[in-house]
This record gives structure tokens, sequence and C-alpha cells, in this order.
């Protein structure tokens, strides 16, 4: 977990958090506790369960249930984690192996659909119907971002793509949580919806910040090599910018014209390139553009601790590394 | 769908469950709502709806609620099928190519996962709490079978271990097909038990039933080679019988010592004494006591068309091809 104050007021509810994702697996298959252990010890932020309390806090949920809600989330997001790093072949993440990495592929399948209908079972334990509407509808969303970017073409620089891609990938379960977690407090509507926007916003500038973080990373700190996406044919906002703007570059030329990279040297260079480039300013600003609105959906709630350290993960979410 | 007269009564609203599930896709990529459109075109029997709506028809349920539980049931079972035919690397069902014949597994598992939203989703829409938790708690149950079966020793001649996994693979979602279609009716505590009880008892017959056709059925009919369940380590209540009685047959006797089989040979040889043994009718003996029971819950309930049909489809999964 990140070391940070903003998540010292839901410290001990995180803890119970953790408890409650631990016991899903009791009275499972052992192996399924093995999984369990394995990839809820890999290191997670927790981000999003942190989110989830804070927002809670401030609509002044029942513990009980923001618990629930919270390990769902969490949950769910660690099913399409298990599911997404089989589907990519990825061996690591951050920094541990993979459950796919250490399992045969039939076995992670299993182990995702179990952590898919525990997050299910979470969810309707919070006994709100509306929670569960929007949490199930969120994963069909999920699922159709990751197979329309499997059947896409590849090296697409479509600005109007990519926002779609990251909100089904990170915005929409941002979204969830925070629209969520207010349906579970003393709220009404208008304050759930501008909850629903916080999330987004937040939501999207934490995408664009893990797509710029892919140029610019250690393969350490990432657990990925520099450059992943590009390497995939994943054309993010960075080379988005790029392309836009060097467009003369003979390997953006190459890209723009085949709709791939050629080899090794092209890809690296063309990394470089983007890396050193102003397309990450570029890329960083629009981030900030959505965490400006999220800060004034925020400024528009009454002062408290909670709404204090949404205040400060919004900025933490956009200054990660900058 | 089969041509029989237990599915009149809800013949109008089979297909309006057809029309609920085909829309599941819309809005979504096109290529799922092919994929959706291939797995309900393969022919299933939809006899988890017809039982849905028949024990809803005997409980007097809505009749929007009762087709959404119907859907959502369908759909769960369907997206199980889906991840079982990937991972056994089965390439027909019902004699059609199964979605991982035509596609990437990585489409494949996405595809799956996806019906999994579409079906909690379709649970959620029934607004009931209580039949989200069920529906959500049969998915753990039907995975942790699926891993149990995948961690444990091939070829395990183990009553006790055989039940479980029947239970888990089919009777679970049976009961719960039962159990909440009562719980959505005008009905009472005792109802709901006995409905659950009946619907465990024809899906412990429907499995055992299953079991016995693996090793009787043609390829043709079956969509799959005869013995496929011993060809893969699977030791199913015929196999079970017939070891217990015919343990000095040298096939048998091999197979407990070694726990397995050596060759091609060996294989056909005991497929074909098995299936024209008396372990076939001691099985199907057990089979008719699992429906005896769930006959007698139907005597219990008030007369009804619904009722008598319920009993006709008892009659049916016991019978089918004896």
């Amino acid at each position: 977990m990140i070391q940070t104050t903003f998540y010292t007021p839901v410290q001990d509810d995180l803890a119970e958090v953790d408890i409650i994702m631990r016991r899903q697996a009791n009275d499972y298959h052992p192996d399924l506790q093995k999984a369990l252990d394995i990839i809820l010890s890999s290191g997670g932020k927790r981000i999003r369960a942190a989110i989830t309390l804070l927002v809670g806090k401030m609509f002044d949920s029942e513990k009980d249930e923001i618990h629930l809600l919270a390990s769902a989330i969490e949950m769910l997001h660690t099913a399409t984690l298990v599911h997404d790093d089989l589907i990519d072949g990825s061996l690591l993440r951050r920094g541990n192996p993979t459950l796919n990495a250490q399992w045969s592929p039939g076995a992670t399948v299993l182990t995702g659909d179990f952590l898919f209908a525990r997050a299910a079972r979470l969810a309707a334990d919070t006994n709100s119907v509306r929670v569960m509407k929007i949490f199930a509808e969120t994963l069909g969303i999920i699922v159709n971002g990751e197979i329309s970017q499997l059947f896409s073409r590849r090296c697409m620089a479509d600005r109007e793509n990519y926002e779609k891609r990251i909100y089904s990938k990170t915005a929409s379960l941002f979204e969830t949580t925070c629209r969520s977690a207010a349906i579970l407090g003393k709220t009404n509507e208008p304050q759930i919806e501008a909850m629903r926007k916080f999330g987004y916003n937040i939501g999207m500038a934490f995408q664009i910040v893990d797509d710029i973080l892919d140029f610019r990373g250690e393969q350490l700190t990432l657990g990925k090599p520099v450059g992943s996406d590009l390497r995939q044919g994943l054309i993010t906002l960075p080379a988005i910018y790029y392309l836009e703007k060097y467009s003369r570059d003979p390997n953006a030329e190459y890209l723009l014209s085949e709709g791939c990279l050629e080899n090794e040297k092209q890809t690296v260079e063309l990394i470089q390139a983007i890396s050193q480039s102003d397309a990450i300013q570029l890329s960083h600003k629009e981030a900030l553009s959505y965490t400006d609105k999220a800060l004034m959906i925020l400024n528009d709630q009454p002062s408290s601790e909670a709404q204090e350290c949404l205040e400060e993960i919004t900025h933490y979410i956009v200054d990660r590394e900058f």
C-alpha cells in the first residue's frame, strides 16, 4: 500500500477490506485459497478500495456495507487483471510473477471466474439492488472494451477510440466505485451524479498517466518493459500526440502508412523519441484537465477530512512520478 | 428445443426468454453479438429455462421477473460451458463447433466473461437481493467444482467425490433454478425449501443420466466420442459401479492399481465392458432414487398444469434414451 497521509483516515477500514477479501476462498478448494493469497499479496495499492471508503465516509454510509462494496470493487478489478494477464501472456505484474506464469491456462481462467463470482456475491451483500445492477453492467463494459481491443486493428491512432478504450478499461470502474459508494451513503441523486462524474474524471486521468508512465518508467518499477503498449501495437495518448505532431519522423511515417512497425530498432527509436518529446507534457496536460474537473466537483461538496483526502488522491493520481 | 408436451404451457415464455438473451449483446461489440448468436443457436434444450418458468407458474410469479430469471440461469449455464469447452479443448458440443474451435483462446475467455456479466445483470434485474446472492454463490460453487476436478488426481474412483462433483457441476444450478423461481413467486419458506430440494434431486439425476449416456450414446448424438469421461481420466458412476463389482477384470485391475489406463486398446475394452454391464442399470437405479424423491416433493404440491409438466420433465430427465 502507498504510505501517504490520504490513506490514514481509512487505514483500519482497508485492513478490514483485506480480511474480507482473504476470507472469500474459505470453504473452497485449498488451491483457490493459495491463488487468492498470491494475488492479494502481490502489492496492489488498493486505491479503488481507498476511494470507495473515503466516498463512503463523505456520505456517512454504514461501515459494513461500504467495506463489502470496497471488497467487491477490488475483487472485480483483480478478477479482470487475472484474465488480462492470461490473454496478454504477461508473466509479471508489479514486478511479481502473474498467476498464469505459475498455473495452467485452465486453472487461471477458473480462478478469474471464481473471483468474479465472489465479487458479485460481495456486491450482492451490500443489499442494494441498484449497486448490483451497476456492478454487473460495469463488468460488461470492461469486458466489451477488452474484446474491442482484441478485435480492433493494431496500431490505430484514433483519439475517439482511445477515449472509449480507457473509459472501458479504467474509468468505468472508478466511476462505479464513486457512484456506488455514494448510493450506499446518506445522499441524494445530484450528489450521486456528482460522484459518478468525479469517478469518471479521476479514472480517465489515472489511465492517461499510466499510459505516460509506460513510456517513462523503468522496467523494475513498472514490472514490464518500457513502451510495452506500443510494442503490442497499442497506440496510447503520448503516441497519438507524437504522431500528430511529428508525422515526418520516418518511424512515425512508417507506422502511419503501414499500420505497424517493421523491427525492434524502429520500435525502440520511436519509443525513445516519444518519451523525450513534448507529447508527454501534452498528454499530462490532458490528464490534468480531467483532474481539474474532478477537483471542481469535490469543491462543491461540504468540507470534510474524507473530502480533503479525495483531493489529495486526485493530485496523487495525476502527479505520480512527475 | 425438445418437441414434447411438457414445454407447451411455457412455449411463449421460452420464446420471450430467447429474445431477452439475444438482446444482451445489443450496444456491445458486433463480434459479441455474433458469438452470442452462434452460442444460442447451437441447439440447447433450454431445460433450465423451462423449469424456471414452470416453477414460476406453480407459484404465480410475475411474468417479467421470471423471464429475467430464466434468461439469467440459461446465460450463466452458457457462460460456464464456454469456459469449460475452452479448458477441455472440446471442439464440438451437441454436434456443433464450440466457440473455441472458431475463436482465439483470449476471445473465448472474454466472451465467457461477458456472458457472466450479462447473467449477473439479468439476475439483478429480478430486483431480488436474495436471488442475486444465491446466484453469485452458485457460480462460485460451479467454478470451485471445476477447479477441484482440475487439481484432483485423475482416475479417482470415489463415490463421495463423485457426488460432490456432480452437485457442483450440475445439481447446484438446478437447485438454484427451482429455489430462485420459488422465491420470486407467491410462496413461503417451506415451499421454497421444497423446491430447492426438488431442483437438487432432478439435477443429481440429470448428471448421472448424462454420465450413463456418455457410455452408451453414439458420437453423432452426443457430439463427443463415446466414453469421453473415462478417456479424460474422469471416473463417473457407471465406472465406479463396474470397478466395485468387476475389480478382477484385468483392465479394471490395472486402472485401480496404476491410477490410469495404459493405451487405447485397454481404454476401448473397458468402455465397452462398462457399457455392456449391469453397472449401467445400477447407475440408472441410483438416478431413479433421486427422481423418486423429486416426484414425492411435487406430489406434496397442489395439483396444477405446471406441476404436471414438472412431473413429466422429471420422468424425461431420468428416462432419456432408456
